[in-house]
């Protein structure tokens, strides 16, 4: 194992003085087992470094940090245990600041709240209020691979450098950056991590069977901040791995190899999360190819992991990637539903259906998929993308903390149901952000959104506003107002920046393609992927509706699918995902279609720009190495949205001979 | 060294069968040297296979061929020597055929000819013919890279398989294949060969130093088919490899380098033909970044060369490829006559000045580079690309004979004046097709293009269509008058076929960036490299007129850009090259643009469709696994020209909204 020079890699969240209004109190720790250990750890560290100490027995304390069995029913009332797994109660009473929790995990999390409070943790007194996470899955997705992909190479979508884990095909062993990143996670919310990629290739199959002691090496630097492992898998493995002739999920060998598989993981890694499986998808082997359904082959899977306690997450992300762009009744929209939607109530209570949020493919700007109010009886996963792929690569501020809180509060059933966040039992999970760059994510401030993932997951109603300043407040501890207030401008509303300036109304795509970066408004338009605008000299858009388009708006209950059905009633901002209008629709907002999009694009370059001088403003109060990292990305995000809002707005007034009515350049 | 299989290799233009007429003669040969040896040898093992016999002395003979030398005054009347270096006399007189040359590579060119003849060679009589090259150089390109490029890897823009001569990273040092090869090229009058890719990365850099070794043993194998060794270097190798501070030409220490570099070459390699230099180009390292001139720069690698006889080929393909779109101002046709045309006349008498036959890049159509008619006092060579790069990537059938004819035949300063081929003094050159596949060129129709190119660079005038029935006659023998006829029906045309799918009326490129292969019809709309059509929904084309345009039409003498400048002098084919013209334009053909962009692609598709039934209808005549090879590309290409003819359609339809007149399928 090679050692990590940890003082190199940015303390993100969790600088030292974070812990200072913890670190200078009393605190007594009671309970017992590695998670509590790692709380004694954290708390004995703050005391070395600010003064407190930790006490005993009846010594005075400030601070009571304590695991109360529910099992053994005494001196517990019934109220103390009620937080459940992983949750805690806070009060403060007579001088004394009290977390409980019924397990080391919960204490954890109770412990990262009392340092996110700082001061106010140990100010007046408080009545006792239950924190507990909204769903039992807060994931982390890796799409890193083992060995480097000749495309993809590292790390797929990654914007941070190499991965955390592998290195030109073998682990790096960097346990105490592994151990680090476990920490910021735990202190975030998130309690799982998927190590590899969803596309599983030749060298990262291997890491079920004969190389899963390098996963295991992984698992152990992650376990003591309560976040446990998972793998993604391929379907083929029985074929490429075990040398069967099928990996049929119906056949007995092919079950069997599965369930020997599994036992050899758990005998490794005996707190083994489960499988992530992209099946039947952009080439990757799936049951199709056996004429079984997607439930067959999840359940054989879950069927596999269930002695264990494990969990299969089976994503819905399954499209026609070599479509016909002539073929207009083909509409990648509809895929995850009509794939999915008719094996609700198929699926073992262990396979979780991991779903993105939109139908398309993390756009900018997408409506929140219709599965994810279509399958009552199966157990949902949430997908989400902290990787900025399509939403400037962590070269962009791109702050998606609203973006994922619309989708969250999104009540898809109808509209006084319930909520997204409220029912993806199955869990809350994001393609990470993060690589080996010394801030962890590229971009320093895209560490705002995996700390906001994760807070989000734990709390899907929470104000992202108040996540936001949560997140300036720890890293940037003891900020004057002037800085505080400063990067909470750059940040909060970037995401509508980033809109105004790239595809416009919910179109989606006009990027580059392959790598994605950058603009390119036909990019997608004649690909078998299947991604169309078909702008044309009268108008842009695409028609989902039910009566004269696709029909992908019915997959809606009401009242969206009615909603979503007119241009008239269209949310502004989804309109050409929905409709193909004339140029001279007039939105909601009073503008024409063609005006919006000179406007906004005239507006997101502005922004920009307006960013980049209040972030050029602080540099007296931000590290030289951060600031300039940031200063760099800004001018590339300037260069950027420039060549966005020229190329956009040139190809629609080639296309629509329409003038900018405030006569700007148009080239 | 490793013996390649030389009996998986295709023989192409050379089978045995080639060789009956000759090899059932009685031939006498009469000189000494390397090269007599290899007709020696070649004329010995054709009467092996054919009954016929070397004679000596006196014996009766059915041929002779023989090195007279033009020194010694003995035997010999001028006129048996004019042939000159390389060429040689033809001649048949009572019952005996006569080749007369004045050096062993005449004599072999003297001998392929007697080949090319058959039996016509042998039959009644010929009065004496002189053949002698038009130029002294023929030289092939070969963009292979020693080590795997990590994008265009082991050959840039290479559709035929690996390299001949390298392979990752090592020498491949397959002898008789690289002897094969020369012997391809002797055959067909090709006569130098570059054996790395003009972009010279890290370790193609030390070919010049270090590993010439490797470079001599490539030489060692082509030296008996006359054929010359040739390197590309990188500008900057006396910082790369010789640890100066600077590369700068004027520099006493870099002149002292080079020369010191050139005389290790010269020591491995004595007969070495010299350097070919992409500088300041795409990237690559030039004279500009030490404020000198290109002149200055090849001046300096000239006079290290001059002592030896050696030459720097120069190329011209300079151009800002990160323009800004949006200056119109720029026009990357200009570039090379802006940077080069002032320099005539600066050059020294071995620095030659290499040149593409168009303004752009090897499109489907270009008009004949400025350059080659504005350079009196500059060696030039001319440089056309037969790796389809842009024509099809040997996955289409395109022979491209006529287009090489039209540049060659092309008379650039006055319409009585000298061609392209006569005035290309520095040599006429191709970028080769030709990699490790068996059939040497991938599409086995593409070897059809390497030969012409060996034909018309001895040749420029010949007939192309002439070239393309020697090249069945030879690669086919004795194959009946339908196999004959349908290969001819199959060839001829394809590039105007080519030409009529893909982008209309030399606008050039409407290809996927990148890989340049398929449609992309906005693909370098928007890009800095600089190639615009600027279609909108009123006109399409480029305007390089002087009156309104870049002015890029008056880097021609007259008549030529006087006929460019306006659209109603301007050849059609030519049409959206110099011109923005409204998609209602009247062609000289009697039709609008839009009406011929779509006749020509739905035309186009029609060609292929038909050249495919015609390639079908030959299966009982060919041999199965070449049939079956076209026949396979033939199904890809038929796909993509559906693909080129669709989006090309569909996208003018969108923006013109101009209907096809016949309503035809336009999506």
């Amino acid at each position: 194992m090679s050692r990590t020079d940890t003082a190199s890699v940015d303390p993100a969240w969790l600088p030292p003085e974070a812990f200072r209004a913890l670190g200078g109190r009393r605190t007594l720790i009671r309970g017992a087992g590695p998670l509590v250990d790692t709380v004694r750890g954290e708390v004995a560290d703050a005391c070395g470094r600010f003064g407190g100490r930790l006490v005993e027995g009846d010594e005075p304390r400030d601070l009571l940090l304590e695991v109360v069995d529910a099992s053994d029913g005494i001196d517990v009332d019934d109220s103390e245990t009620e937080s459940g797994p992983e949750g805690f109660t806070f009060a403060r009473d007579g001088g004394t600041t009290t977390v409980t929790a019924s397990d080391g995990r919960g204490l954890l999390y109770g412990l990262f709240h009392v340092v996110r409070l700082g001061e106010a943790a140990f100010d007046g007194e408080s009545p006792r209020e239950t924190h507990r996470p909204a769903t039992a899955l807060r994931m982390l997705d890796h799409w890193d691979n083992v060995a480097v992909h000749p495309v993809m190479g590292q790390v797929e979508r990654g914007y941070a450098g190499g991965s955390l884990f592998w290195r030109d095909g073998r682990a790096r062993g960097e346990t105490e950056r592994i151990r680090a990143y476990a920490r910021l996670l735990a202190a975030c919310g998130v309690n799982a991590v998927c190590v590899n990629n969803v596309n599983v290739h030749d060298v990262e199959a291997r890491l079920l069977t004969d190389r899963i002691g390098e996963v295991a090496e992984i698992a152990e630097e992650l376990r003591p901040y309560g976040i446990r492992t998972h793998l993604s898998v391929t379907f083929a493995a029985p074929v490429v791995l075990g040398g069967l002739p099928t990996a049929d999920p119906l056949d007995a060998a092919v079950r069997d190899w599965w369930e020997r598989a599994v036992r050899g993981v758990y005998g490794a890694i005996s707190d083994f999360g489960g499988f992530v499986v992209k099946a039947d998808s952009e080439g990757r082997p799936g049951p199709f190819a056996y004429g079984r359904s997607h439930a067959d082959g999840a359940n054989m899977l879950a069927a596999a992991l269930a002695p264990y306690g494990g969990v299969v997450h089976w994503r819905a992300f399954v499209y026609d990637h070599r479509q016909d762009w002539r073929d207009r009744t083909t509409d990648r929209a509809r895929a995850a539903y009509d794939h999915f939607a008719p094996l609700d109530g198929e699926f073992a209570h262990n396979a979780v259906l991991q779903v993105k949020h939109g139908p398309m493919d993390f756009q900018v700007r997408e409506p929140v998929s219709p599965v994810l109010g279509a399958m009552p009886r199966t157990r949902l996963a949430l997908e989400v993308q902290a990787t900025q792929e399509y939403t400037g690569q962590q070269r962009h501020v791109c702050w998606l903390g609203p973006m994922w809180s619309e989708v969250l509060r999104f009540r898809p059933r109808e509209e006084a149901g319930a909520s997204v966040g409220e029912t993806a039992r199955g869990g809350i999970v994001a393609v990470s952000n993060v690589g080996d760059d010394p801030f962890w994510t590229g971009h320093p401030l895209a560490q705002a959104n995996l700390y906001a993932f994760g807070r989000l997951a734990w709390q899907p109603d929470a104000d992202p506003l108040r996540i936001l300043d949560e997140w300036i407040a720890l890293t940037f501890p003891a900020a004057p107002e002037r800085l505080a207030a400063g990067l909470h401008r750059v940040l909060d509303g970037s995401w509508a920046t980033y809109e105004k300036y790239t595809a416009p109304l919910g179109v989606g795509f006009m990027v580059q393609p392959g790598h994605h970066y950058g603009p390119g408004v036909d990019g997608y338009e004649y690909s078998p992927w299947g991604t169309y605008h078909f702008a044309d000299r009268d108008g842009v858009g695409v028609d989902r509706s039910a009566a004269g388009g696709t029909g992908f708006a019915a997959q809606y209950a009401k009242p969206w699918s009615e909603l979503y059905e007119t241009p008239g009633t269209c949310p502004d901002e989804l309109l050409l995902f929905f409709h193909h209008v004339p140029y001279g629709h007039v939105l909601h907002s009073g503008k024409t279609v063609i005006q919006h999009i000179y406007d906004t694009h005239f507006e997101g370059v502005e922004e920009v720009a307006e960013a980049l001088r209040v972030w050029e403003g602080l540099a007296d109060l931000v590290a030289p190495a951060r600031h300039a990292r940031v200063a760099e990305r800004f001018e590339e995000q300037l260069r950027s949205a420039r060549e966005w809002r020229d190329q956009v707005n040139s190809y629609f007034l080639r296309k629509s001979g329409v003038q900018d009515e405030r006569g700007r350049t148009v080239y």
